[in-house]
């Protein structure tokens, strides 16, 4: 880990809110420039600890999921404007967890009972999470959900990512990436949360590693920018912490991308399964900690291949 | 490079076909486990040579568009098995080309008009290969178009990959991956072709570093093994010739995966124009041969992310 980075403002997690909306007041009011550490809860705002079982996952408050720390009124931000977000930090807590929640994922459907891993990682060293005896899961943090508020007036939903940012989850947002996010009201309003020690493209079951973590964090703006959705640069490679020993990769061929993306996954659930011998729900999990859906090719009419990269490495 | 592994065969590039088949006749019949060399033609079947102009893609011949070698009928090769493919080597010639053609590619209605860009690469060393002034794209050869023969009789295009495989282009099908096809028919009738110097995920402007190449490999069988789809295994890492500076990302963020990476890709081309002066038709066909479509979220309903990544290496 590098050194930690000068901050000017914590915003604790006591400052968070639910979904996005204009009118939250700002937890705090800074110059363009600023950097600040937010302390972000994890997904269930706590409702799941080291001592939950699956049970607590059956009796989760959805009105209480992805709480978010913010929002930052930046001085100066007026729609058209782009906010640019650098990574500088994270410091994850060293526990997380991975939940199959029921009508929830992308097999949702092959999956309708709660399961629920609890992981506990060495924060410091950052060093690969056992997933019980079965795979060892090199771990990326990141935020899950970095966004501004919406020009539309009104609460809105934090589950569903927009052109304003919000719940991406992007696994490459780690220490390091520059996000740039449209801006559509003055000051931003800027939070963020969601955190996870690690996460695979796609986070087919729906959750990632979910940990509780602070970030370090600095809001620069560029005036005009006219940005339309969001985009970001990293500063070096993405995949070397998963692809040192090559990948198994199944597909899934078709007309639609959503059923080649299930197909995919589904092939790799039973791979697993067959070779390793992992219950599906294990399998399915461990899938959305470390597996990349990818898309091979999206020209070749009528029938596209989604396919499904799971890192060879988390055996080894 | 290494060595050139030892083959029993030769299959020359006169014995190619059109489509798929089943009633094609084989053009060598082999015991499994046998190495075979396969000399591919480029995609237009010669159509394209270095001396061709933007003219030539406009009278390009689509009855001969992606002509493939073979087919091998495996003696002992019965439905229900999987052909195991290990791809040993690739050989490029140092030609290539780049096509937007019109009504083909994920942007075909943005990009009307027909282009070309015609490469020239040092086939020995496979340095990075010049884009006139503007880019230096890394290499990693592979086949675009693998496949066997379909149990249903008649002749199928070979536009569309299939749950046989055929025109997959998946752009880790490169030196040392082992590809396993469901095998439909008796023999199962192997034929390979479409060879790429270098493409992205996805394939973007429907063409990549097409390039006639001699592909050698090792036909084994892996009986009873009632595959659905096509899987593959890497030994290795598969971006480390893109990944070493990072990436350029933009996203399309939306209900539907295919809008998003329509959204991604024409942002990516935008930024690309903005930032380094590029022809719009340049930067898609750049997009093609060296950018990544990935599947970000899959979950966070009812917006997908879908992001394009571009390697930052090609303008070091």
């Amino acid at each position: 880990m590098s050194s930690k980075p000068h901050h000017h403002h914590t915003i604790h997690g006591a400052h968070h809110h639910f979904g996005w909306d204009r009118s939250f007041p700002p937890a705090a009011t800074v110059a363009p420039g600023t950097t600040l550490e937010f302390d972000c809860l994890d997904s269930s705002a706590g409702q799941l600890t080291p001592s939950s079982t699956v049970a607590d996952v059956a009796t989760l408050d959805f009105g209480r999921i992805n709480p978010t720390t913010g929002p930052i009124f930046v001085d100066g931000a007026q729609p058209g404007d782009a906010l640019k977000i650098t990574l500088d930090q994270y410091a994850p807590s060293g526990f997380g967890w991975t939940a199959n929640i029921p009508g929830f994922g992308l097999l949702a459907d092959q999956f309708k009972d709660p399961a629920l891993h609890v992981w506990n990682y060495q924060a410091d060293t950052l060093a690969p999470a056992l997933f019980s005896t079965l795979a060892k899961v090199p771990l990326k943090p990141f935020a899950g959900t970095i966004g501004v508020a919406l020009a539309e007036p009104g609460l809105h939903s934090v589950v569903p990512p927009r052109r304003v940012g919000g719940n991406l989850d992007i696994r490459d947002l780690s220490t390091g990436a520059t996000l740039y996010l449209p801006v559509e009201v003055a000051g931003a309003l800027f939070s963020i949360g969601d955190t996870h020690a690690a996460q695979g493209d796609g986070e087919v079951c729906g959750t990632a590693i979910e940990s509780p973590m602070k970030v370090t964090l600095t809001l620069e703006l560029v005036k005009g920018a006219n940005l339309k959705m969001p985009r970001f640069t990293t500063p070096g490679p993405v995949t070397r912490h998963l692809d040192a020993k090559g990948y198994e990769v199944t597909t899934g061929i078709g007309p639609d991308l959503m059923v080649g993306a299930r197909i995919a996954v589904a092939e790799m659930v039973e791979l697993l399964c067959r070779t390793r011998g992992m219950a599906p729900v294990d399998a399915y999990m461990l899938c959305s900690v470390c597996g990349d859906l990818r898309i091979s090719e999206i020209v070749d009419q009528p029938n596209w291949v989604v396919s499904f990269y799971f890192p060879r490495i988390v055996f080894e």
